[in-house]
Order: structure tokens, then sequence, then C-alpha cells
């Protein structure tokens, strides 16, 4: 999903009411999760981004914009806790000159994550330039979004907003801070991380975060029955939000592509300095996981009411649920 | 690829510049076939579909251009044998109701080749309706582009030019025979046709009629290292297509998504009259592999020269090569 403003379709709920049974396809996760995963351990996931929708032109440049696909894509995989295999690439475009400069920033992204080129498509778009990445990976273990028991702790990887944070510049006509267009340019999906976890941790449920910490916590709720609390006080701000409304960005902005995942506490605390060591990420833990549904916010300890999935606008016509 | 004047994007040969070593992936067939398949039998193809390039919406119904989409790549997985197990379905919409009956369309296609619907994306678009299929399947023994041997015949499912007569119909102003229609709006993944053939007989080489049978022999003559002589009063034409220049749009037109493949003419022609009572559809022996390179055509008996790739338009320039 894309946090500007002219993306608002209804997604993959939308899209979910038509899967089929999947009878035939024998499936280890099914349609509804990050990826799909077949029962020979493939696991599969397509993300489509549009110009003036997902990214601009003013924004990006075409390598960067490569890049950003093909990393948003390959967090599906890091969800799962899925290792990569490589991607299928489908492109239109206005201008087929512009193939070199996309597909370079594309294999950029690629060889960072260890991830092939598998294929793809290239076919004219007459006005704006269009990509769908499939992303083909595998696992055995896969963790899904249905995990979460009452009792876990919730947590996520790195900072959260910066995403956000560029994009609110850009659409207030500012140059965003060097290090928030650095984490919407060029996010990085938590491969390695989500493996080292699950690794030595057995995570309930994880997700990566693409539509803010609130929506997709969201997610996590429905996908599990459970209730998911967010303590707002705990939440890592990225350090290029702004103060004011920084947690309410960092919540419910989207486009991060960290991790967030629910774990016992016992089985993470000891593990947090030995991650952030070998990562360079920072694991903090933000909530608990609850029995009923939905996501709460806790603020100074005390409840602050639900937490909708509707984005920063939403957020700052309500000023936000908890202030 | 389009028969669409629009859609004259270099497509894939473009797109194969850009492939990485694959080195991750173990592949079985590696990316530049119909499908790549994984050392464990997955086999996986994208095919993107742009309005106004690949269809119009004054020629098919929302329902149509999603079953035609699914397939179209469904295709691919004929062209290897392969077994369909799903589809991954991207759309970009500028009007998001329209999801619904598109997809009503590729259900419908699904419902019919025994294929699940595994995932997808949605998105808004803002001037016209994308789609990319990433289709699914398995097979141990995928038969590639690049097996023709010298001596082998060259066979082709089905009699060919009937969506390049829808096309050429529209673009004129007038509407197609209702058969002619058919083939470009629904037209038949010929799965179960390649795998009844690939259990019986050893096809070198298969490929799905996308480009037109002389581009499509281009392929096989450049994958296999050969060359493709076709026999021009062979080709079987769809009943649909007007006798001026009959055989021009037959082995020229695009998207009839027939097979064409070859293999040793012994195996093939005691199973012809079984293949053709269990389908309802023709095989036809439409050329011999030679050494060599490239797709020349034979006339009366006679050599006519190189037959050229670049579709019926190249075709009416050079009032064919062999007129």
């Amino acid at each position: 999903m894309s946090i500007l403003p002219l993306a608002h379709a209804r997604e993959f709920d939308l899209i979910r009411g038509f899967y089929t049974g999947a009878t035939e396809a024998d499936l280890l996760v099914r349609p509804g999760d990050d990826c799909v995963v077949l029962r020979n351990g493939t696991a599969l996931s397509s993300d489509a981004s549009v110009e003036n929708v997902h990214f601009r032109r003013e924004w990006l440049s075409l390598e960067e914009i490569g890049y950003r696909a093909a990393a948003a894509a390959l967090s599906d995989l890091a969800a799962m806790a899925a290792a990569p295999i490589g991607v299928l690439v489908s492109l239109g475009l206005p201008d087929p000159d512009d193939a070199a400069l996309l597909m370079r920033g594309v294999r950029r992204c690629l060889d960072r994550f260890h991830a092939a080129l598998l294929g793809g498509d290239l076919t004219a778009s007459p006005q704006s330039i269009l990509m769908d990445v499939t992303v083909v990976g595998h696992t055995t273990a896969p963790v899904t979004r249905s995990g979460a028991r009452p009792g876990d702790g919730l947590y996520v990887t790195g900072a959260l907003g910066g995403a956000a944070a560029a994009v609110r510049a850009w659409l207030d006509g500012r140059e965003p801070e060097p290090a928030a267009r650095e984490v919407f340019a060029a996010p990085r999906p938590r491969i390695a991380e989500a493996r080292w976890l699950a690794e030595r941790v057995a995570p309930g449920a994880m997700i990566d975060l693409s539509d803010g910490l609130a929506g997709d916590a969201a997610h996590i709720a429905a996908a599990s029955g459970v209730q998911l609390e967010i303590d707002l006080d705990t939440v890592p701000v990225h350090r290029s939000v702004e103060a004011e409304g920084a947690v309410a960005l960092a919540i419910s902005g989207g486009e991060d592509y960290e991790l967030c995942f629910t774990a016992r506490p016992g089985t993470i605390d000891p593990l947090v300095e030995a991650f952030e060591q070998r990562f360079g990420v920072v694991l903090t833990r933000v909530g608990t996981v609850r029995s009923g549904s939905g996501v709460r916010a806790l603020q100074n300890g005390a409840d602050a009411g639900p937490l909708h999935a509707h984005g920063y606008r939403h957020f700052e016509e309500n000023r936000g649920p908890a202030s």
C-alpha cells in the first residue's frame, strides 16, 4: 500500500475476496499472508507500484525507483522469514529506454540481498511507469500473521516514520532530510534479520511494516484473533521525524519495511543485544498481545483508545487518539 | 507481445539483458524460455497487459479482459508442458470497482484450467487498466525452446490467424467474425494438449504462439541453434481469416496461443488421429528443422526466402516474402 494520498484502493482485502479454494495448489500458507507458500516451500508474493501513486519521478531517480520496487517486494519474503531465490519484474514504460536505469536499480537491490532476476515482461504503457515485482523465495518454516498469542510481546526492528517524513516533506514542497529520503528511496528488507530471529526464537506472528505499525498490527490482530496493545511511549521514532506529531507519524506512516512480530518476552529479551550488535538495527518491544480484537493504544500507562489503520491523515484529523 | 501497433517495445529480448547469473537460484530452466523452472520443479512466468496496448475496452468486456490475461499467462506453462498450480494477479485500476468483473474473468479461466488464485496486488492506476499475471506451475521434465534438432518436423496445434483477424477487423472499424473474436477474447492455453504430447513423444523444442508463427519459430531457431523451414502451403489457417493474405496473417499474426513444437516425424505421425480426436484440435506438420539459423519459407516446394518476425505490418509492406 502506498502512503501517497491518491493510492487509497482497498488493496489486498479487496482482491482477497476473489481467492479460489486453492485445492489444486496444496499450500503451506494460504493467500492473505505476506506470501503464499507452496507445499514444496516456494514462497511467492507480488507487489505493484505505479508512477504518481507509489512514487514520483521528481522525488526519485529511475535507478532508485527500480531499487525501491525490488526492496519493497523482497520485504514480503522477510515477513515470512523466507530466503530469497529471485524475482520476476514486469515493466510498463512510456519510454522503453527507461528500462536500463530501472533495471540497474533492481539489479543493485537483488545483488545486495542475494536474489536473481528470474524473468519478467516489458510492455509499452502510454502514460505512466508501472512495475510489478513478483518475489520467489523458500522456507520450510514460514512465520505467518496468525500465530500471535495473548501474553506475547510485540516487537519492531528499526525506527519508524522515516519514509512518511520524506513523503510529507515532498508533499509540503520541501526537500526531506537525507536520512528520511534514504529510508524512502532505499528501504532495507529485513531478510537476514528475520531469518536470524526465526532460527533463535519462535516468533508467533510476523509482518513487514508497509502500511504503518497501526495498520499492520491490525492485520496481525485480525489473522491471529487477538488484540494488540501498542504502548505509544515505547515506539522507536526515526531521527528524521520532527518532534511534533512524531509518534503519530511513526505508527501510521507506511513503507518503513521494518519487521513487526510477536514472541514470548522471555525468548527475545536475552537476544536483543546480540541482534543489535549483529545488524546495527534496534529491536524494541512496543506492546503486548491481549485477548480480544483490534489494536489499542497505551499512553502514560493508561488505555488511550483504539488505534485505527487509516494513516496519518486520519490521525491528523483527530489529533491522534491519545492527545 | 501484443499485435496492436502501439505495443512495439522490444520486450523480452531487452529485459533479458539484465538477467543476473542466477547462481543463487539453482535453475532447471534459465530465464529466456517461456518459463523459468526452479530446481524443485516450480515453473514461473509473468505476462503483463495494458489497456490500449494489449486490449481496448471497446473491444472486450472487463470479464473478457480478465479471462484473456489469465489464459495468455497460463499458455506459458503449456509451452513448457508444465501443470498449473495457480497465478498471482496484480491489477492497476483507474476505478477499483472494475476489479470485481476483471477478477470474475480471471476466476472463470482459472477454474477451467484447474489453477488457483494464489495472490496478487491491487493499486490505483491514474489512466489505464494494467494487469500482470504471474503463473506458477510444476514440471520435472520441462520442454524448452532449445531442443530442436535437424531432421525434426515442425508442428502446430490448431489453426492460426484468428486473433489477428479480429484485431484487424476492429482496427478497420468492423466487427470481427464471432469465431475470430472468440480466439482473441478467450484463447485456450494448450495445457492438457502439451502434457499429453510430452507424455507420449519427446518434443525437441516447444513454444506457445504469442508473437506469431514466424516470430516464435525464430525464437526456437535461435535457442536451438538451428534453421526452421516453414512450408507456407501447409500452415493451417483459421476459418475466420479472409482468403487474401490469409497465410501471411496466419504466420505473422500473434496471440493465437497455440503450441508450436519440433519432434522426430516418426513419433508424431502415429499420434495425430488420437490427438485430434481427444482434443478436437488439429495437429499439423508445417515444416522441418534444418542446420543453419533463422527461419525460411518454402512455397510450392521451392525456397521462398527468409521469414521475418515483425508481424503482418512488415509483411504487408513487403507483400510477403513469398508473393
